[in-house]
């Protein structure tokens, strides 16, 4: 049977793809889970979203050999060691650490699909990877994959939307079987794929990054496929896949 | 000012495009604004949307020299003279009618608009020529523009998706400024141009109208800029502009 691919274009539709028992792609490109691939991808041993300050700030009292990550409306927050800029998650900084993460949009987006069985971290960074992974745990488990477009809770965001083509675009198997939504996503990473960061920058969220100065963030997190780990969110925290 | 170019990818979410007070377009490509394109390409006079069955019998009543139209579940109801095939609005059908006009999706999401001061209606047919105009009076008036896509009520219509990309990336003014939605619905169309009929037949509601034996309609409907012609949705009645 074909394994049926589509797409949630906000965080809070995240609920229809678990409800389907759809294994779960969640995506927030800038930049959440770009920092989470980049955070695994340099030797951390966890990531733990939580969905408010006030959990991070808790947990963190009592794990003081964690760092607490994350931000509120772009900038790096009082007493954390790291804000949410993919760069800052260097080896030096991450590497054998559980880092605790707190964003506006994308550690919202991963705890609302908490009780899916299957939930991956995709991001330009690792979109063939991920694509990989999801179609053979598709196919074994007989499940279908959705997209969890994270950007901004309510609102589409291009970057999201591009990305979710990205991996979609990437998938191995024969007979997949794309909605409305994943087509379009495809369609609209097949215009760009050969300018992408070009593209990434036109959207409302780039350009609200270029404001505040993260530029190299965008830059950075439309580097496709610089990585090839997925990341599995499972009992509250984000791993690498086994 | 730079002209903000934004999309609703549901008839459901109609209200805030009349909220911020633009432009509308309103696109439904299968079928229903093709066959109003249609019709009054074909010298009908107008076409009037009615939201109910209810209300399309009882004007019919009131006018039986009014033609009565539309569909549901995509057939052509007990005691109507056409259904919703943009291929049976023939000039020998229409010329100098008035067509009443109810359909499951799209009559509805021009009647949501009613309030708004200016409803174009757009299709594929009459691309180019929904552009023109639609930026004419975006920018005489100082108004933005929405697309309000109808394909069904509350889903994403990828034929409604890549018509608004059609139409927006004929948009023929200095500074547009796209949305995240309405930048990612030109890039679909801009990747599709070149097999319309192709990849709109890919889509959800195009598989369920070739299943129904509508095939035909799906290819018409992707004829782009046939008709040069801009209908307006004024006082319950689409007209051709003035």
């Amino acid at each position: 049977m074909a394994v049926r691919v589509d797409v949630e274009f906000g965080a809070k539709d995240a609920f229809k793809a678990v409800k389907r028992g759809d294994l779960i792609v969640v995506v927030d490109v800038l930049r959440c889970t770009s920092s989470i691939v980049s955070a695994l991808a340099n030797g951390a041993k966890a990531v733990i979203p939580t969905e408010t300050l006030k959990e991070a700030y808790r947990l963190s009292e009592q794990r003081p050999d964690f760092l607490l990550a994350g931000e509120r409306k772009g900038h790096k927050l009082r007493g954390f060691d790291l804000g949410n800029s993919p760069l800052e998650f260097v080896q030096e900084a991450v590497e054998g650490k559980t880092v605790i993460m707190t964003t506006t949009s994308g550690t919202h987006a991963l705890v609302r699909c908490r009780r899916a069985e299957h939930v991956l971290v995709g991001a330009f960074l690792n979109a063939a990877a991920v694509a990989k992974k999801a179609a053979e745990i598709a196919q074994k488990e007989k499940v279908n994959v959705s997209f969890v477009l994270a950007g901004e809770e309510d609102l589409f965001s291009l970057e999201d939307f591009l990305c979710a083509g990205a991996i979609a675009s990437e998938f191995p198997i024969e007979g997949v079987d794309f909605s409305d939504e994943a087509l379009a996503a495809v369609l609209g990473f097949e215009r760009v794929k050969g300018a992408l960061s070009e593209y990434v920058g036109k959207s409302r969220h780039a350009k609200h990054l270029f404001e505040l100065g993260f530029g190299r963030d965008v830059e950075f997190s439309c580097m496709l496929n610089r990585f090839e780990i997925v990341p599995v969110y499972v009992d509250g925290k984000v791993t690498l896949i086994r």
